[in-house]
C-alpha cells in the first residue's frame, strides 16, 4: 500500500516560509571550516543546529573530534548525531550532511552578500552554503517538523550525523564512524544511510546517484638552486625548475582529454552494450553542460560521451603549481623549487596504488628525458577510492518511488564524476547500502560564487526526503 | 697628478663605526615601496635621508611625483634632489639611488630580523636594503661627511638624484628625468652620471659595468569556462585552459636554456673573436657561480660561456602562472583563466617591437597545433630596452684608476645580465657617459632573504666613491 503523503506535502508547503527562515538564519553562520579564524563560527553553526534538532524532540550529542591534526591549538569542531525515534519495530535510517561551508567573500565576486540569504525574483536563495549542505540538513529537520505539525506518525527511526570539516577533508570523522558504527556505538543498527550531499545532473529531473569517481592527487616538486634567483642575473646560466616542470605537466593529457600516461587507459572496464544502453534515456543535454560551465568549450561533442566521460572514464586535471609567482603584475623571479599539483579521477577497475607506481614511473622518464640538473620528486597527495553500488537495492527502489511520488517522473540514475569519500566509509562500516539523494540542481554551484539553491529544490526536496522515509518503511527488503 | 686621498681614506676608517650606525638607522626604516600600507614608512625614510643630506650641508628638495598610477589614493614617495657644491670651476657629477627596499618579512626564512641591521663575526651586516640601495646611497653622503671631517675640498659639484619606487618600476620618474635634465631643471648641468645601484661580479675584484641586458616580459592567457570548476564534476567533459597553458609554456625554452621561438637568436649580435679575447681575464669562476646558486645546476660547463650566456645573450624564463591554484595542500580546481608569465632577457641586436611579433606569433602556432576550443590572448606586459655604453669614457678611466687605488687592482669591465632602466633613461635625458660603480659583491642577496653587505664593501665603497670624484674632477676628457 502506497504512504498517505498529502497531509504532509500539505504541511510542508504551509511552513515554506518558517523553514526558508530557517535556512536563512544557517546561512548568516560563516562556519567556514578551512579558516582558522572562522573555527568559533563553525562551532556556533553546531550550537544552532543542536538547539533546532531538540525543539523538534530529537536526542542530540555533541562528539568532540580533538584537536584538529597539524593543528594542537584548534580544536575540531564536534560531529553531531541525533536521533529521532527508537521504535524497535521501525527500520532505522543513517542520514548524514554538514554544517561547515567553503570560504566566501563578497569581493571574490558575489553579486549579493555570501552570508545574508539572498531571494531572487526567480526564487532562487542565494547564499554559502544554501546547497551544500545546510539546505539538505535542514531538510531533514524540517521533514520532521512538518509531520508533527500535520501529526503524521514518522515512519521510520532517524539517526542523524552531522559534521563540521567536510570542505577541509572530513578530519577526524571516518575513524569516528568506523568505530560508532559498532556494536554499541551510537551509530550502529541503521537498516540503510541516505546521503543528501550532492546535485541532480540538470535543473528539471532528479536523480538518484549510485557511484562516484575517485581521486588521486599528485605533487611533482622540481627544485635546483638553493634560493629563488633574480632572472637578469641567472637567466641563461642556470637551469631553470619551472621550465622543466611544464614540460613534465604538459605531457599527461591533451587538449581533448587524454590521460598521455601509458598504462592508465587500460585499467578502465570496458564499456558494455547493456551500460551504453542506459545513457541515452538519462535527462542531460550539450545546452546543459555549456550552461554549468559558462562556455561552450566541451571536449565531447555529445551528451553520451560527455557522462561517460564524468562517471565513468578516468580524467586528468592540472591544478597550479605552488612555489611560482603567482600574483598580478611582473614579478622577474626564477623560482627556485616548484610543485606542478594535478589529480586523476579514478573509475573501475583503476588500482589505486598501480596508478601511483604508474604515474610515477611516467614523470620520471619524462624528466630523465629532459636531461636536466634539477631534482625530481613525485608523490601522492592523497588517494580516495571510486565507488559503485546497487541501484537495485531496496534503498534506491524506495527512494526511486518517493521521487516519482513528489516529482510525477522517474528519477534518472546516475554516477557522479567526483568523490565523496565519506560515501565508502559508510558503506564499509555499516555494511549496508548507501543511497546520495541529491536536493540541489546543476546549477547551484557549489563552492563557487553566487551559490544557491532554488525554493523548489528546497521545498519539494523536503517533500522527497520525508517520502523517502516512508517509502523505505515499507519497501520489500532484497 | 694623481689627488691626494690618504687623509680621505683615513678619515673614512676613523669615522667607520659612524658610518655602520646611520647605515643601521637607515635599515631599520621598512621602506618597501611595493606594499601600500608601507608607503609612510617610505615617506618616512625620504625624511631621513633628507635630513641626513642637510646635516652635511646639502641643499634638499623633495620632488612630489603625484598620485601612483592605477592608485588614485596613493600619493608616490618624493624623489630627493639633493646638490653639495656649486662651483662653477668644479665639474658636476650626478649620482642616483634608491631609498626604497624589497619585501621581507622574517618569517620568509631570515636568520635575522629583516630590519635590523646585524653583524656578525665575519663582519657581513645583515638587512633589508643594506645593499640594495641604502648602503650606497648613504655611502655618497659618508663621503662628504668625511672629506668635512678631514678638512680635504670636496673636487666636484655633486647632484644627488634618490628615488623611493625603484622596486617598484621606478613609477613618475622617468618623465622627472627628461623634464629635470633640460635647461633650467633641477637635473641640468652634469658632466657624467654615475649610479651605484648593483654588484661585483665576484666577491674579492671590484668592477665597473658599462652594459646591461633588456627585458620583455610577457603573459599568455587562456580562458575557456565561465568561473572555475570542480575537477571531479567537469574533469574529462571540458578543455582545461591550464592543460593548454603547461603546453604552451612547455614550448618556449628547452632545459639547457635554449629558445625554442623561432627567430630569436638570428637577431643577436655575433660573438667577435675580439669579444671573446675580454671573457678569459675576468675574475669570475664556476664556483663563484655555484655559490650564488647554492646548487650546481648550472647550464653551462665553463665560466667563459656562462658569463656570455649571462651578459651577451638572449634567456627566456618562465615566472609563474596566475589565476591556478598556487597554494599548499591539494584543491581539486580547474582554473577558468591562467595567465602564463615569462620573459626574454634581450641583448643587441634584438629590436623589441620585432622579438614581440616573433614571440606572439609563436604562441599563437603552438596553440593552434593543440586543436583547442579556449581563448588564447598573448601580450607584452612591459619592455625595457638592452643597454651598451663605452667603457673606454673618460668616465670609466677615472672610475678604474680610483678602483685601483682604494683596492690596489685594476677593475674587471663587466656587464650585467638585469636590466636597471634608469640607466638608459639618465643616458638619455642628459646626453652623458653614465657609469655604473658598485658597491656591494655578488653574494649580497639582493631582493633575497638575508640581504647583506659586507663591512669592507661599504667602508672601502665610501673610500671609492670618493676617490672616484677626485679622479673624475681630474680626468682629461675625451
Amino acid at each position: 500500500m502506497a504512504p498517505q503523503l498529502d497531509g504532509y506535502f500539505k504541511q510542508v508547503d504551509t511552513s515554506a516560509g518558517k523553514f526558508i527562515e530557517r535556512l536563512r538564519q544557517a546561512v548568516a553562520i560563516p562556519s567556514i571550516s578551512a579558516e582558522p579564524q572562522r573555527r568559533p563560527d563553525v562551532v556556533r553553526m553546531s550550537k544552532f543546529l543542536e538547539e533546532q534538532l531538540k525543539s523538534i524532540g530529537a536526542t542530540v550529542q555533541a562528539h568532540p573530534l580533538g584537536p584538529q591534526p597539524g593543528h594542537p591549538e584548534l580544536e575540531l569542531p564536534p560531529v553531531l548525531v541525533a536521533r529521532y525515534g527508537n521504535d524497535k519495530n521501525k527500520r532505522t535510517v543513517l542520514v548524514y550532511g554538514h554544517y561547515d561551508v567553503q570560504p566566501a567573500e563578497k569581493s571574490d565576486g558575489w553579486n549579493s552578500e555570501p552570508f545574508e540569504l539572498t531571494i531572487d525574483e526567480k526564487d532562487r536563495m542565494f547564499g554559502r552554503g544554501s546547497t551544500d549542505d545546510k539546505g539538505p540538513v535542514l531538510g531533514w529537520i524540517n521533514a520532521i517538523q512538518a509531520h508533527q505539525e500535520a501529526n503524521i506518525d514518522f515512519p521510520v527511526n532517524l539517526m542523524m550525523c552531522f559534521e563540521g570539516m567536510e570542505e577541509y577533508g572530513s578530519e577526524g570523522l571516518e575513524d569516528f564512524i568506523h568505530k560508532e558504527a559498532k556494536q554499541g556505538g551510537v551509530l550502529h543498527g541503521a537498516d540503510v544511510v541516505c546521503i543528501s550531499d550532492n546535485y541532480w545532473l540538470g535543473t528539471e529531473k532528479p536523480c538518484l546517484t549510485y557511484g562516484l569517481r575517485g581521486c588521486n592527487y599528485y605533487g611533482v616538486t622540481i627544485s635546483g638552486p638553493g634560493q629563488d634567483l633574480h632572472s637578469g642575473v641567472f637567466g641563461g646560466s642556470a637551469q631553470e625548475p619551472m621550465t622543466d616542470l611544464v614540460r613534465v605537466l604538459g605531457s599527461l593529457v591533451d587538449t581533448h582529454g587524454q590521460i598521455q600516461i601509458p598504462g592508465v587507459m587500460d585499467m578502465v572496464a570496458p564499456v558494455t552494450d547493456e551500460e551504453k544502453d542506459l545513457y541515452p534515456g538519462i535527462a542531460y543535454s550539450m545546452d546543459n553542460l555549456f550552461e554549468s560551465l559558462g562556455s561552450k568549450t566541451s571536449i565531447h561533442e555529445d551528451k553520451d560521451r560527455t557522462l561517460m566521460a564524468r562517471w565513468r572514464f578516468p580524467s586528468l586535471s592540472v591544478h597550479g603549481i605552488e612555489g611560482a609567482f603567482a600574483g598580478a603584475g611582473a614579478k622577474t623571479v626564477i623560482p627556485a623549487k616548484v610543485t606542478g599539483k594535478f589529480s586523476i579521477r579514478t573509475v573501475p577497475n583503476i588500482e589505486s596504488d598501480k596508478l601511483d607506481q604508474i604515474v610515477f614511473k611516467h614523470v620520471k622518464d619524462i624528466f630523465a628525458k629532459l636531461g636536466s640538473k634539477n631534482t625530481l620528486d613525485v608523490q601522492l597527495i592523497h588517494a580516495g577510492p571510486w565507488w559503485v553500488a546497487s541501484p537495485k537495492h531496496w534503498n534506491f527502489e524506495a527512494a526511486g518511488k518517493a521521487v516519482e511520488r513528489v516529482f510525477g517522473i522517474k528519477p534518472d540514475f546516475t554516477r557522479e564524476g567526483g568523490s565523496i569519500p565519506i560515501t565508502i566509509t559508510f558503506e564499509q562500516a555499516t555494511g549496508k547500502n548507501v543511497l546520495l539523494l541529491p536536493m540541489g540542481s546543476s546549477t547551484d554551484a557549489a563552492h563557487s560564487i553566487n551559490e544557491k539553491l532554488d525554493r523548489r529544490n528546497y521545498i519539494e526536496g523536503i517533500k522527497l526526503l520525508g517520502a523517502y522515509l516512508h517509502y523505505v518503511a515499507e519497501e520489500k527488503m532484497d
